[in-house]
């Protein structure tokens, strides 16, 4: 197998770090393709014995793991295939419309896997999920989430009728405190690209809420209003 | 003066970016020392209007913002001394012991602006407040924030007796929806470096929180965290 830098277009990709490929060992060995390990790898013994357990290849390949990491400290990655993990219809689910960084995207999937909250959709063009970048914002947890990428929120919403959706957007007058009395049992946490926000139309298409801020920022980073929400309304 | 790339024994820093940069001639004019933009800037009428308002000078120089902006796009530059706003001792306030990254501390500093605790204290040794990575991970924030450093956690604590601090672990029992009810007017919320956390005696030095999370992740993000944590005590 050729391992070059990761492209988008791709059928594979690679956990980068210790962590992140601990996490795909154990949550997707079925899709592990195999896994490098630095000369240098304190934890080796340990993601040798995962490997074993569930017969995937490890080598020791100092060059490759040193081209692929893209100057962070990395000592172990995984290869593995993309794989698809169909959304549960009868669980709440964080949608993503056009998100615009891996990173957060990653971070926000940490954090939904962290509250409970395990299937992901996204609205396309937007952050590649399966990026390197991704997964190791991510932590692995991209590995534990069912996922779905829809082109268009129409799509979406005739896939799951049943879900509420909230739309978090500023020019909301709905408070966050304000909606959880009545919080259904099947609902859509709902959140826009970073510059832009969520497009005017889902005002309308869910429940519009805000959380409430202070006029001395602009607004929230996206990955902190994700968790104030995913948290208020998972726990 | 000799613009050079950013050191942490320097008296002055950058802001990079127009919005952190707005933020810097908004909140603290008189420690701005100029601004520079970019000949392509297409906010210059902007930044040009409020600099004459507070007499501060602004200049065109392409090659000064590419050197110091460090492959972001930046199109405006402001430098400012740093500058001391010393600790309210009647407000909640938010504490960092350590911390380790500056993106993350920026964050955690534009998430308490945004919800209104203006008083960020920091234990040293950790990530420098006014290198400019910080600066823009806080969208401008670290200009309306108040902020001291300490050297150990006893300088703070005999400086601001009257505190009540919770401590934000992993190791606690007592969970963060269980100590709002008694909220005391004075809090202080500390949380500690990304990959060691607080150190244990902060169990005794205050109250122990925890977040409540899956077993599925080994922790949420410190920014996550934060975020949660200001956001339920502050509203």
């Amino acid at each position: 197998m050729d391992i070059k830098p990761y492209k988008k277009d791709f059928d594979y990709s690679y956990s980068l770090g210790a962590f992140p490929t601990i996490e795909l060992i154990k949550a997707r060995p079925e899709d592990v393709i195999c896994v490098f390990i630095h000369s240098t790898f304190t934890d080796a013994e340990k993601v040798r014995a995962l490997c074993e357990e569930s017969g995937i290849s490890v080598s020791i390949n100092d060059k490759l793991i040193n081209r692929l990491s893209d100057k962070e400290n990395v000592f172990c990655v995984g290869v593995f295939r993309k794989f698809d993990s169909p959304l549960a219809n009868g669980r709440p689910h964080v949608l993503l419309v056009n998100p615009g960084n891996m990173g957060n995207m990653g971070t926000i999937i940490r954090t939904c896997v962290g509250f409970g909250i395990m299937d992901l959709a996204v609205i396309t063009p937007g952050a590649d999920f399966f990026n390197p970048k991704t997964i190791r914002a991510s932590m692995g947890s991209a590995f534990r989430l069912r996922h779905g990428f829809y082109s268009c929120i129409e799509e979406y919403l005739a896939a799951f009728p049943d879900h509420r959706m909230y739309s978090f957007m500023l020019d909301s007058s709905v408070k966050l405190r304000d909606v959880l009395d009545e919080k259904p049992a099947l609902y859509t946490l709902a959140f826009g690209n970073e510059a832009t926000g969520l497009p005017h139309e889902f005002s309308t298409l869910g429940t519009p809420v805000f959380i409430p801020q202070t006029e001395l920022v602009d607004s929230l980073n996206i990955t902190i209003a994700a968790a104030i929400a995913i948290y208020t309304f998972a726990n």
